[in-house]
């Protein structure tokens, strides 16, 4: 790390009074961004969510308060309203807030419902994108999101409404056709269901999938099943939220691409790939 | 910044003679992630593309050798298949190669393609994912990607597939259909043949859409627009590439989250969306 911390660039000032809302990524501290480290090192106050990891929650100031937002065993979590105006109260005691939500805070983050929230009360914020699981998660797992020769779309979708039921609004026939790659945030809860509807809709049970549970932190797991065996194998390995579950033909690259499989067991899949396609 | 420096979190090595495929995200030095900040700070040679900013590649190491492997002026672009045999050479000199791609090095970054040939070589690699544009570029815009209200799926597209051409494999109707809200990326230069597939296919002209060119540099340019329009709104402005246009129902939002707008302006745009909706 020598040397490193000279080079960081210049940061804007945290504003006294200002929300930043900021994405802290899946959980490995090294997918914050420069802008998150930022506003941890300078944040009066961190309100964060379950999602955010401890080992990120520690590089907050020692200075720094720390709120809770998130559920907390059995209790009920601080509705959304709240959230919103501890944040409006915590920015007009001049506080610099940070508001820390795992992933990204505008994909399936509710960010943009917190951000009216402030804009109407004109209390000023930024948004600090973060790696969202479907990037981080499918990294870490050695799983692209898109490949040449499988995709030119993915459709990010969520098992989980507002409520916590499965989302209403949904055109499975069109999901399954608009994109051949599916990434699904906050699924294992409803996964059975969505799989069936999934397939209902003319998505084949065979086709490839992978859940990663917990993804780029110590007690990630990632597990290689089909669409149709999806839910049973979730049970099996007692997978635990967060948990996101990619589905089609993206899926069996990973054989090559796997970080912790041998070079060897790598080179081989990698040469059988490029045999049935590149050469 | 005092103190930041202290808390950066300890990195995994870079160890010789492996190659690093890591996302720089859209432009931003500020949405680098600490570990390719860290890949930038340890490298011997960085392999860069067209879409890594001027501020991101002055990061590297004094001694780091910087290799251009994009597009320049009219000249053809390296080859897929010469980057990645370049990239074996390299880690097979025992140097620390890093890879610095604009964006996500797995969405629409070929990432997948050039880890498949490093497996084959039986090179180490590992990803380090990036903000991609959807995250980067439409956060520094004031547009979610999604919103409780609007939508709970979104679908990333491409308008070029490897030959510059528009991809053939995509069903329009499906992809109108599949998620309430698209994001098309790379799609300036067939914009008007995407859009009128888009509208052929069901979806309404009038959509909402944005345009957001050299997203989080300097010269940021958002315009909003709607479908039927877009190519028209894109010529008019001389926009020119990268650029992310993202349609649908979360455009409006922008009125009230829009970082450049006054917060007055933002307060009563605000209010506004509340009250047709939450209240």
């Amino acid at each position: 790390m020598t040397g490193l911390a000279a080079r960081l660039p210049p940061m804007p000032n945290f504003t006294p009074g200002h929300v930043w809302l900021v994405g802290a990524g899946p959980g490995d501290p090294g997918l914050l961004s420069l802008l998150a480290l930022h506003a941890l090192n300078e944040a009066d106050v961190v309100v964060y969510d379950a999602l955010v990891s401890a080992d990120i929650l520690a590089l907050a100031g020692p200075k720094a308060a720390r709120e809770y937002a998130g559920k907390r065993g059995g209790k009920p979590s601080p509705k959304q309203r709240d959230i919103s105006e501890r944040l409006i109260e915590l920015a007009r005691q001049g506080l610099k807030v940070l508001r820390l939500k795992g992933g990204d805070p505008c994909l399936f983050g509710r960010g943009a419902e917190e951000a009216l929230a402030l804009a109407a009360a004109k209390v000023p914020f930024r948004f600090v994108p973060g790696i969202t699981a479907g990037l981080g998660g499918l990294a870490a797992a050695g799983i692209p999101m898109t490949h040449r020769e499988v995709n030119s779309a993915v459709t990010f979708f969520t098992g989980h409404d507002a409520g916590g039921d499965l989302p209403d609004s949904i055109d499975w026939t069109a999901l399954v056709n608009g994109a051949p790659v599916l990434v699904l945030y906050m699924g294992l809860a409803h996964l059975a269901r969505i799989s069936a509807k999934l397939i209902e809709a003319g998505l084949d049970a065979k086709t490839p999938a992978a859940l990663v549970s917990k993804a780029t932190m110590d007690e990630q797991q990632v597990i290689e099943t089909t669409l149709g065996r999806a839910a049973a194998s979730a049970d099996a390995a007692r997978l635990e939220p967060p948990c996101l579950i990619v589905i089609g033909d993206v899926v069996p690259l990973r054989a090559a691409l796997n970080p912790n499989a041998t070079i060897e067991a790598r080179a081989a899949a990698a040469e059988a790939i490029l045999d049935r396609t590149h050469r």
